[in-house]
């Protein structure tokens, strides 16, 4: 059988957007004599909606939707993803579905059974599982239709503290029953480090255990925090991939499944070039699927809003980037000049205001109250927030999104000041840690310099007190890093990092810096999801407790 | 037999505190002579708990805990709320569940069975439900103990728009098949204004459907967003409350199962008392349980943050809550004299910062970014920034926590400035709409003025440019809450409000503004709940989407 495999951009609740985008890549399946063609999960309204799920008229557009989209399967069959109704007396009031269409009408629903509600997902919330089983006869062929974690029922167990299995039923294994020739598999799988390879090897598993080929079908593009990538595929029943899709891209292609060839056209990514096509594409995403254009950030000559900067040139273009450069009495002089010649470089339009009269007067109206007390964070504060206010006033003014430039290291310390270094509409580079914003800043140089090389090889510095670095307050980031991921990513519990080799003093003091800021993290823009664990909806931690 | 309640405030990961509190209430319960000792839901560690139940050591500190307080459990049996593991090898890894403690050791364990997760609640992110029945027997007593949820088989269905249950087992009416004598229910059931009724009505249908008196012990005490209203009752097998606890406060009665006297001192409080003793305690807990004493906030001489410093100065003290006065070019004279009887009424410090001269630096060094162009809101904007700035420099400096003031209907439709006055470490009033500010406002004072009236009666304004009101730009406040209530808290589709009689073009402009100010209130500090619908964690609505 040919089956088209339609890996498209959908934005959530974009009903019109949506169904065209389906509507064309099922003529386009026709035209290339598909005899299906088969769409991602929740395709209709787009991964994940959320409590929008929970207003009536969204889901009647979905049923609306899908009923103008089977008109256009004569010829040809399709699977799409769709929230639906449960008509059972019992349960909650949806399932997360995937129908499928043949002969211009909807011949079945198949629901889905495992609902992942860990981390960043909350399908329990708003979907009842599945419980009955059925296979779809089509063109000869016995097609077990699955949804995403639908072949989960193997969970990697790294990060639990139990062995035993997540799920207490396997839908596949239930399928199997009724001996199908085919698996297909419709996902809105998200992008994260760790979660392209472990997919790959889930679905190339159930294809051998089974003994049966598999499409894959995954959701491309990112809404807020999560970037889909895409790599649809066709795995042959020994468990090998024979084709696959681009990653963090649109793609089509018609796969016959009978086909013995192997046909994979993409290399390999580096863990690098994944992380920056999955930031410039959350980037271009959220300004696209916003509506906006063009965006501004406060570039202090540090390295982390120059990786920004790069990263925000690409994803939206040069031209659509502005640059506030914002010195005061404790910037170096390099900071200014070495900024410049990034601006320079990328040709992006800047301006510069120092935030001195600001500053001054913040100080001189609060020497009544201050009332003699000496000078403490307080000030430094206090400049991070002038900045801030410049760069929301700009934002204000000309229309531009501000970017945030803060990473995953400071977050996690809380060493960024709120309102001020933390403001921003999305944070691009929160997920990453400092030594990770170094790694991918070289790598994005590795090509030709980019960033300035001083930027890169400078001790980072937030430049709000005479001679200020951060190694003053903070361990070598070398160090930091490694703690953070164990305690956030890992969940290890602090004296199994001390017993790794880290000093106890310093375990002790990251990990209740990282607590005693959730607080911080709490009211900061979404992050761009790129880690197994990144801060925001993912990572729901009490704000009040004894830590 | 004689049951003690024990309805106690816990702190969250607060193992001392808590096993301590629970182990002085087991020693009063066995000086009255009680048989057994009742606890809320999760009374180990405190309710939610989030993701903290991701951590072993966490569990680990839960098992030790119980271990230490089954010892204190001579000559009394106790039941108590804790989460244990699943030593299944399927499913989840923990049950929400409660030990049955006898003569020193630990019983039985009793899990959870209906999973709430909507609106605040996740508990299928953690929790595997329960599938076995069983009964405790003991002194002639058989006891189908349930948690929570588990007697909600029957849920309120006024929000939803299909008819049928949420769940597929009646976990009561599997007990009841045991023929039991006795039900006792513990619960961490938070409060909102909707809720505390139909809790009581819950409650007593079960008692009265299965013939059966019942034990309800609550929670009490507030975890940032969720204030527990306490309020644990005693209901005879006809469903008549016979006795009931304090609300929001610490309350312990031992109660005799076989009394057929009524026995309820609490007179029902009125939707005002209940909204400010949940606005009170959620407050104070915040501050007692974060380990801070006092709080600053901005004082316009506006109606909501006089509300809110009234609020703060009867949770905190009035010595311990400090106001800015911080008046601007368009503030009018009445703003400053208004707000200056407020402090003098209450006794609060304050200090009076003008943010002319930080405003106009924000200007000057603007102009040649701005380049000519003309004052707009991005000027609004920046006089509520510097306030915010002002405010966090003092919050800073002394130490004060800043307390947000807006209220729900300006964070619905984003009438307000993020990083300036939507910032704070908590917003007190954010979950009532503008009219029930003013509801709570008159019964503040109906026992003798304590906002003074020319706060109450003015026109709203922001002050932000000259002789700006409310009502420019948005409708009247009586429309507006209507509509917000029914779209936020109902979810009523738009067309089905026009029906109701309200102006087309109003609503259609009402619901626009809500949609596009999700990413607002996605950065804003926690807001006591005490709706059924409050903005923050128990609303998930996508940034980017066409709404």
């Amino acid at each position: 059988m040919k089956i088209a495999l339609c890996q498209l951009n959908f934005k959530i609740a974009d009903f019109e957007g949506n169904s065209s985008k389906i509507i064309s890549a099922i003529n386009e399946a026709k035209l290339k004599d598909a005899d299906l063609a088969v769409f991602s999960e929740l395709a209709i309204c787009g991964y994940p909606p959320l409590d929008m799920l929970e207003n009536k008229d969204f889901i009647d557009r979905c049923i609306e939707s899908i009923k103008k989209i089977a008109e256009h399967c004569v010829d040809i069959a399709a699977i799409i993803g769709i929230p639906i109704i449960n008509e059972n007396e019992f349960g909650k009031k949806l399932y997360n579905s995937a129908v499928f269409i043949e002969k211009g009408k909807i011949k079945s629903f198949h629901n889905k059974t495992l609902l992942p509600s860990y981390d960043v997902f909350d399908e329990y919330r708003y979907f009842e599982p599945n419980n009955k089983w059925q296979i779809i006869d089509y063109k000869n062929e016995k097609i077990a239709l699955t949804i995403c974690e639908d072949l989960w029922f193997e969970q990697p167990v790294e990060n639990s503290y139990t062995k035993q299995k997540l799920y207490t039923v396997s839908p596949i294994y239930e399928l199997s029953k009724f001996s199908p020739s085919l698996i297909i598999n419709i996902a809105s799988s998200p992008f994260s480090i760790t979660h392209s390879e472990s997919r790959k090897n889930v679905l190339c598993q159930n294809a051998k255990q089974y003994n049966l080929p598999l499409v894959y079908v995954n959701q491309v593009g990112a809404n807020t925090e999560l970037v889909f990538d895409g790599g649809s595929m066709f795995i042959n029943s020994t468990g090998n991939v024979f084709n696959e899709l681009k990653y963090f891209e649109e793609d089509f292609k018609v796969i016959e499944t009978s086909s013995s060839e192997k046909n994979i056209s993409e290399k390999e990514l580096s863990n690098n070039e994944k992380i920056y096509k999955a930031l410039i594409l959350g980037t271009s995403d959220y300004f696209k699927k916003t509506g906006f254009k063009k965006a501004v950030l406060g570039l202090s000559g540090g390295i982390d809003s120059a990786l920004v900067l790069v990263l925000a040139a690409k994803a939206l273009g040069y031209q659509n980037v502005h640059a506030l450069l914002m010195p005061s009495r404790y910037s170096s002089q390099h900071s200014v000049t070495d900024a410049l010649m990034l601006v320079s470089k990328l040709n992006v339009s800047y301006d510069l205001v120092s935030i001195e009269p600001a500053f001054s007067s913040f100080e001189s109206s609060l020497i009544p109250v201050f009332n003699g007390k000496q000078p403490d964070i307080t000030e430094e504060n206090i400049q991070a927030r002038v900045r801030g206010t410049l760069l929301m006033a700009y934002s204000n003014k000309f229309g531009n999104i501000l970017l945030n430039t803060s990473n995953k290291s400071e977050a996690a310390v809380g060493y960024g000041t709120l309102y001020g270094d933390m403001a921003g509409g999305l944070s691009v580079i929160g997920d990453l840690y400092k030594t990770q914003v170094y790694e991918l800043s070289n790598y994005i140089n590795s090509h030709g310099e980019i960033i300035p090389r001083n930027i890169i090889i400078k001790e980072p510095s937030a430049e709000l007190r005479p001679n200020q670095k951060d190694s003053d307050s903070l361990p070598d980031y070398n160090i930091l890093d490694k703690i953070l991921y164990y305690y956030i990513e890992q969940k290890t519990p602090l004296n199994e990092i001390v017993e790794m080799g880290f000093e106890k003093q310093i375990v002790e003091k990251v990990i209740k810096l990282v607590n005693s800021n959730e607080y911080k993290r709490f009211q900061t823009p979404p992050v761009l999801r790129v880690s197994s664990k990144s801060f925001g909806f993912g990572r729901r931690m009490p704000l009040v407790a004894k830590y």
